[in-house]
């Protein structure tokens, strides 16, 4: 199943609602959201009618945790200089972290905006010191999703967070495929493009970490419950690793694509920067 | 004003309340708790009746985000062979982390559990791209916590979130005092002691970033709202830097305060530790 929040395009509103998609187009889920369908059970409306006309926005509105994983994709790891880890490298989001599948990304000006295409996790089922395997079968499903990060905040102090959750830069969407679909296993295909340029390609069978050992492992410390992320890394192709340097600015379009679920397209917008007397 | 979250202790349910410490007790606000009375824009009612009896607890049970600063006071910089820092070091925790004043902590038997003594900010009105003074005046309140940590996991790779998120890991609490009572700048006495031996001991106007900095930072990358806790970092004397190193163990009680605020007093309870294949 492909799964979405949609808004309704042709709604006097700009009601959004949770849609799978069918031969017929996208059929209600009987939620406002992916999130609040999760949260309510994953449970179907029996007869949700199909919708004239629907465009996939952010699909998880409100997620209570949004975990990342960082270097583990053995290439990126080798072009950051590091050794293979023993352990993932974990960081948080917020939900407010999070923009849809084609919305514009503000940041200031002065920052380094770099790309990261990854793989995201959605959970399905309520996990704490889950086992791999109950891991697994807690998997809602796949989606795609950027963790843009400013590298100039990121690498301030030793720790990433202030590079990594500035509110409506990760962009998530445009669906969440269900597992019966798409093994990340088995390897898909993950791609980032700049501009049409292609910047980032692998697999996601390449992965250190997968989706049920992260889930497992990241229970270990904090619950996880419908409707949260998990992100796991990015592969080699970074703009920070680059000799030289590119980073993204103003009009630039970032196109993150895993085949089998979709592309997200966004479009990179500069702000002035904060004043130093803002900073702190 | 000293603020707090009171079970009422006399009453059939285990029914929570918002409530002001009064001459005569304990008075209603009309919320269930700090995060409700704060995000109602913290308005109390206006002849809310006086509890025969309560206990404080965890005064704000749904943080959208806690954000913590480490390396922020100069002693423990020090300690840590650190240098003066020019940004403040953040990471994040969850609601989940948080426990109440009184409550055990429930570690496994194998971390490496340590403390670190901390004033806690409270945030009381929505802030973005905030300078200092209005960040200043958007502090609801000052409580105390302590942000238990469990070394080993924190230090198993660079990002020390894993070390920091455990689930019902840091104290919060007793009360929130208004600023009108209490001036973490002028100089507050903050102390930890492990079964009754002084530990920590130092003064908030130590702190490299105030509280005021800390928010609008904060609020440079993400939005802050009412009920949301920043925590200001430990002063020099934990556990890791110690020669030899000193952890806590099952049934060792940990004592947190600040002068004019309060104390909490937690017992730490040990689990068996996570199996190997439950990690990953």
């Amino acid at each position: 199943m492909r799964l979405a929040t949609v808004r309704v395009t042709d709604a006097p509103t700009s009601e959004t609602v949770a849609a799978v998609h069918t031969g017929e187009g996208w059929r209600r889920l009987g939620s406002p959201d992916l999130s609040a369908f999760l949260a309510g059970g994953g449970v179907p409306e029996a007869d949700g009618d199909v919708l004239a006309s629907g465009r996939p926005v952010l699909p998880l509105p409100h997620p209570g945790k949004v975990v990342c994983c960082g270097l583990n994709y053995a290439d990126h790891i080798a072009e950051t200089g590091r050794e293979q880890p023993a352990y993932p490298t974990l960081f948080a989001k917020y939900a407010d972290t999070l923009v849809g599948p084609d919305d514009d990304i503000r940041v200031p000006c002065t920052a380094q905006v770099d790309w990261e295409a990854e793989l995201a996790v959605v959970v399905g089922h309520h996990l704490r010191h889950a086992d791999r395997e109950t891991a697994g079968r807690a998997i809602a499903g796949y989606t795609v999703a950027n963790d843009i990060s400013l590298r100039d905040w990121q690498y301030r102090t030793g720790q990433w967070f202030q590079g990594k959750a500035w509110d409506r830069t990760t962009p998530v969407g445009p669906v969440v495929v269900t597992p019966d679909e798409v093994d990340p296993i088995a390897g898909l295909d993950i791609s980032c493009r700049v501009n049409g340029e292609l910047v980032q390609h692998a697999s996601t069978r390449t992965l250190v970490f997968d989706a049920a050992a992260l889930l497992a492992y990241v229970s270990t410390f904090t619950a996880l419950r419908p409707g949260d992320l998990v992100l796991t890394g990015t592969p080699g192709g970074v703009g920070v690793a680059r000799e030289p340097q590119v980073f993204l600015g103003d009009g630039d379009v970032v196109e993150t694509e895993i085949a089998g679920i979709g592309t997200l397209r966004n479009t990179i917008r500069t702000d002035p920067a904060p004043s130093p007397s803002r900073e702190g």
